[in-house]
């Protein structure tokens, strides 16, 4: 399982009953599906419910015409402070890289760099918050704060983004809420190079955000900041490679309350919140939160803390195995990854020889 | 001699005495020379003047060891709106097309950007005076001026030109003095790069500017701006392809001034100046243009604008001829590009397989 999760696929999956129903109709018109990740460390828990394990039901219920690209976006990482030597391990603890040696990413970005206006990039919340934190101000309104001291790669990082998904004209891109504007972003640049430079038909279609039921998993130990690959306490996170006693441990520690029962309450209860969205998202068909805490009224947290610890330890059992075996096969990764960057690359060349063409440039 | 000029050659010219009276004595360590020009247009004076005679010169005069590189670099070319069948012709004009297919370049920038703080390139006079004149404000302190409007390329276009430059690892430039301030961003960068990416040795030489006797050639219509390719007047530009009549006809209609006699005085007789700078430059062997002013004590603007069309018509008597005639040679030019695009990519891989590698890429 987790070795197609990382492979650049034109899957001939079947359509199942659950993309039937999640789209009302069979799909029209084939589908381009993008989706990256950052290759910044061991996938944690936050990681594998919220894209990985979506990229396999993607993967398990897109229809059979539907294109899916997943990749892992090295050059996104080096917008923040790497060690060259962890990044290097990083690489591999992700398991492999796919568009790492796709310079038609760069190269797209570059002229995508030559049609979006500084303003826009400007009104990004990730930028405001990039801003806001290197001032310690805490909040993110902070649009006149002197921006002198980060550096380009973090303000023009969803330029490359754009890229990254245009590259592949792709028409869906599944991300959580806090892309929105990002991809609100992509489709402006789409639609401005559309208008720029025409041809016989649109080069670029406009993707959207595939909502597919992501999560929002917190840090086990203030649970009111998203579990984190860099947060200082380990323990705020689970690992995909943690055995069983150190995921029971980090969830025997979880910060919670001392209200007694269980209720899902995720303002006043944010703690507790976390761990019943973790054992609701455990289920495979997706349990309903309020669901699960029905089924807690009268127990208390330790009740809950031993159930989720076995639904934790059962769901990453065999996602774990696959990966401390696949860590090892360092050859069999780098001919995956080898294989795939090199579909990437065809793929994505057949829009940059039309781009080349309609900017001029060929 | 034109062909010459646009392909990216390891030449091996013999050092001469001007290389080594400039230089003052033999080069002992061989230099990495990088120069590139936009493809926007047939050349006119100020570009043969100021640019291309210099890369003739560089070849004729280099030394066996030295490596030089000159390049047509089409992306800098989209930061302002082009016409893309214009650009595509204008391609041809310029004869060919060395580092447009050469991706190194825009992943290098990417590098680069994630090491280029957004304060140096906001200090950079060129985006100041892009502010300004998108402001209308006409002067170029423009700092805190909106630039919501402006494209992120224009922002990001230093960094374009640092790889282009880092690619080669290039030791010398030669560039006009507006490029200072670009070059010493160039080199600030590099050391960055060597700083936090550290190896066997630093990645990058700190590229410094070659003092070539560059010329600035001034409109002929108003002699307070450069002579320019987009000046809407085309009488204030002599282009590479004018006929001995038309060379007559912009130099009788150049703008000078009404005082009696040739004194050389840039501020108070610009027009006048400008002219002498273009008779004294049209010499081989560079006569000062105090010395050609003399000359000309008791003459008048007659007899100077006679001998300048004398002078231009005999100096662009053989480009224009070669260019005329490789103009037609399509097929041959592209012949040329691809080769030399070729010989750029393999020269700039090696520095990005080091980059890679230092960076935890690869």
């Amino acid at each position: 399982m987790i070795r197609r999760l990382f492979t650049t696929s034109s899957t001939a999956a079947h359509a199942d009953l659950l993309n039937e129903s999640q789209n009302g109709q069979r799909q029209s018109k084939p589908r381009v599906i993008f989706s990256g990740i950052q290759p910044t460390g061991i996938p944690h828990l936050g990681n594998y419910l919220g894209a990985l394990s979506n990229w396999v039901k993607l993967q398990n219920t897109a229809s059979p015409s539907d294109e899916l690209l997943f990749s892992i976006v090295g050059w996104h990482a080096l917008t923040l402070p790497q060690d060259p030597q962890k990044l290097r391990e990083a690489r591999m603890d992700i398991l492999a890289v796919l568009t790492m040696y796709n310079p038609n990413h760069t190269e797209l970005a570059w002229i995508f760099n030559c049609i979006t206006p500084m303003g826009k990039l400007r009104r990004m919340t990730t930028w405001k918050s990039r801003l806001a934190t290197s001032r310690n101000m805490g909040e993110e309104d902070a649009v006149d704060v002197d921006d002198g001291g980060l550096n380009l790669g973090l303000f023009a990082y969803p330029v490359l983004q754009a890229a990254d998904i245009l590259a592949y004209r792709a028409t869906h891109v599944p991300v959580g809420d806090d892309q929105t504007q990002h991809l609100e972003l992509c489709r402006v640049i789409a639609d401005q190079f559309n208008r720029n430079f025409k041809g016989m038909e649109k080069l670029f279609p406009l993707p959207i955000q595939l909502n597919t039921p992501s999560k929002r998993i917190l840090s086990l130990r203030d649970p009111t900041s998203k579990m984190s690959k860099s947060a200082p306490d380990t323990s705020s996170r689970i690992l995909l490679t943690d055995p069983p006693s150190t995921i029971a441990n980090k969830i025997r520690s979880a910060v919670t309350d001392s209200i007694p029962g269980i209720t899902y309450d995720p303002v006043n209860r944010p703690g507790t919140a976390n761990l019943l969205t973790i054992l609701a998202a455990c289920n495979y068909d997706n349990e309903d939160v309020q669901e699960t805490a029905g089924r807690y009224v009268g127990k208390n947290h330790g009740a809950l803390k031993k159930d989720l610890t076995e639904a934790v330890v059962e769901l990453l059992k065999r996602p774990r195995e696959k990966f401390e075996k696949l860590r090892t096969e360092t050859g069999y990764l780098e001919q995956i990854a080898q294989a795939g960057a090199e579909k990437a690359r065809s793929r994505s060349e057949a829009t940059m020889v039309e781009v080349r063409k309609r900017v001029g440039l060929a």
